[in-house]
């Protein structure tokens, strides 16, 4: 592709193109990192980037820049074609888009697929071999159903869904639209519910069901479980990675971001716009608030109110917590002291 | 279902019937929870319940009450039939099994589903499409085992069981009566044994098993480790959440309850009735002491006695846990004071 | 099989053959621990073994031993035959080996299996029922692919490797020799890769793929994820446990081995001979040096020299982190402590 071209196109995407600086036009043949591109390959910085000093380096034949003069001047020292936009990374993105070369499975039902005759299929979707679908459910237009996903009775699915293979969708889920599940994630499987009782555990039935709304994306390998009533929900744009468990009626907000091993117990409320990194806990029947970011391996016992940055367990705002670390590091000498002074 | 005929059923059911108080019979539709129940719907309050106020604004026809003058009387006023007993969520439970509309499938060996000629399956069961079943295998009666399952040689299954879809079942494992196995999840894979030699690792051949006990459940996409000799072991009435790790050889015991993403490590030896919250870890080869708490995150690395309560990271009695933890956040103050002190 | 017979083996392998004492040969029916070992059944004892006093009660006709005269002494009196060898373990693995009755599948691709008919499969696999082979795919020879599992378009996999039931492989996913992927694992599914855009968040396609080296054991539930460009690695040799997670872009040396649950965020750089124990996190872009030891639920958040020994969360050094840890426990002794002091 065309230097001019991908010029052309990064002008008519979000990334916000400011200028762009070239001695001739070029053919791109892909992108790369800054660290592995080659000759007509196209790369990016971003502001604030550690890597900086790369830009001496790379064999990229195009970045893609923010408004810096200085790096700007050393592109066009090296005779690098540089593209300065406020978002350089979603420019890379859109770039990214053009390149990917993912094959899309022909729409159709494949004979080995298992539809119930109770339920519906829309118009151009792919149903990929030995999938499996129950009762009474309704599966929209334009979803790509990957081969082995088993999808159960009472389900709704709307368009434009991608589910990958091998995944599991029980009774009573809703999927809306333009939603990912990842491979060999289970959606609507039955809560962990369990009340002691003579030393034995009796089972709670988990009689409800599952909500993700439109534009969510759920990682591979993860667990969303349905509750005794009512919704588990996650609410619209909400990105969720691999290996993430949501219990039985939590109730996620719309555009949260949940990094790999997330843990969230039954019944909490997690708030829009939430960012839990990896490994993070949340309580049962927790609130956390709006905008809320949480550190790795944080363990949230109580409600956080809106805007908080918590870390460490029990989770304490991030700034106390940074500090009360690195005492804890010292705390041999610290008892030490505190032994010689109570000598004198 | 008619409120008297809800009452006649707890009354022969395991929650302690009290008492109810109604003014005419009425027309119940389904249990949902006090905040999200409407008209002709059940709900219930537990004892020590947070959410006692909203006995003042539920909408639920009829709530199910612990023994307590004072809420009975609310309800009494805001004219809600209520039903008295000394374990309500055990009654709610009951409730949930009566109005759950689960479909099970019907028994009968779907024609894609692969079972070895020198294997057995009996009467009653249901057998999904594309199960397979490899050589040696005994299925016994009334179970169902859903589509995509895999189940390799020399496995013996009981009477009563649920295999959900997806699940992979290795040789030489022995699941009892009565068990439930979530979605995607694997029993009887091969144990992490490897031996440090020269800068690699050296296989050590996991040829043991697993034996599940009966009235076991286990979530979705959990891990049970098949032993180098021997067996890895879980006993009768043992309920496991979503994302459990049980390593090679361990053994637990009876009636435990473990959360979400909990991982115990090879050859630990868990007591009866112990219950691990959310992310917990346990070392290999640690023996966890009968009815023994561990709070959610706990890292246990020695050996626990009966009935211990303990958390924190190494593991500690969760009461001076919790009194370390309220100190660790003012440590700053601490080591403040601390060099005033000694600079006088 | 004969005693003599399996002296003769060891001193054929690894374990470094010393000696060996018998009254007469006698016939070994299988391994066993030491705990569990009846007659005729071999077992072993390893250096610095905690259990060192079972050889005075356990029942095997034979021990594995490492070159100790007591212990020698104590078999010669028990009348149990001894291998004493400097590695007991490995010769113990060794014997596994041979006794291991796993049924390898026979050959030949199933009929229910789908191969893209642009896709080869070398001489001498298994495919077995369900599997599912996309477009532009090459798989080598002597290859076991175990029933469910589906791999898509653009993978390479070589010869001699082990994909156990339901696992997916995605596009762009190099396999190279002699591995083993345990079931339901996703290798090559799309990096967790979002921009922050006016409170949602932006998709950057994730193009790259994923090499797994030789002889790489990979466990059940993991997932490794491809990159937005270039791709995520696993160097020769290593070995992972269950329920892992790898980010989009990581690096990981040879012969690491990683235990159940350990999570690395995208762009992390693991060296070569790296231990993580279980559920350690490593966050994104660190770099962690050749032969680091991570102890368990250690967090990883800046970079790692080579040969360091780290703990706890933020990771600090093996040592100072327990001692540290057990001043935490006495915080409250502490605060008391200059409590007092301040009042004089």
């Amino acid at each position: 592709m065309l230097l001019t071209e991908i010029i052309k196109f990064i002008k008519n995407g979000q990334s916000g193109y400011i200028n762009s600086y070239f001695a001739e036009d070029t053919n791109i043949t892909s992108p790369a990192s800054l660290d592995f591109a080659s000759q007509n390959q196209i790369t990016f910085l971003e502001e604030n980037n550690n890597f900086k000093n790369k830009i001496k380096t790379t064999k990229a034949s195009t970045i893609i820049l923010f408004n810096n003069k200085e790096l700007i001047q050393i592109t066009k020292e090296r005779n690098i074609s540089s593209i300065v936009v406020s978002h350089p990374k979603i420019a890379f993105a859109e770039i990214l888009d053009i390149f990917d070369k993912e094959i899309i499975p022909e729409s159709g039902i494949d004979r080995t697929a298992k539809i119930n005759t109770n339920s519906n299929v829309g118009v151009n979707c792919y149903i990929g071999p030995n999938v499996f679908v129950g009762k009474n459910t309704n599966i929209g237009k334009n979803n790509l159903i990957y081969p082995g996903t088993v999808i159960l009775e009472n389900v709704e699915i709307g368009d434009n869904n991608i589910i990958y293979p091998n995944c599991v969708i029980f009774q009573n889920t809703k999927i809306k639209d333009n939603c990912i599940i990842n491979s060999n994630t289970v959606i609507g499987s039955e809560g962990f519910g369990f009340i002691p009782k003579d030393g034995k555990w009796l089972k709670v039935p988990q009689t409800g069901g599952v909500i993700i709304n439109s534009s969510v994306e759920i990682g591979t390998n993860c667990c969303i479980d349905r509750p005794a009533v009512g919704e588990t929900t996650i609410g619209d744009g909400t990105k969720i990675d691999n290996l993430v468990q949501i219990g039985h009626g939590v109730k996620v907000g719309k555009n949260c971001a949940f990094a790999a091993q997330v843990g969230i117990a039954g019944g909490a409320i997690i708030g829009d716009g939430v960012i839990l990194a990896g490994q993070v806990g949340v309580n049962n029947r927790v609130k956390v608030g709006n905008k809320v970011i949480a550190s790795s391996k944080c363990g949230i016992h109580t409600d956080v109110n809106d805007g908080e940055i918590i870390s460490g367990f029990p989770a304490i705002q991030n700034k106390l917590w940074l500090r009360s670390s690195a005492i804890f590091k010292k705390l041999p000498d610290l008892a030490k002291k505190l032994r010689q002074l109570d000598k004198k």
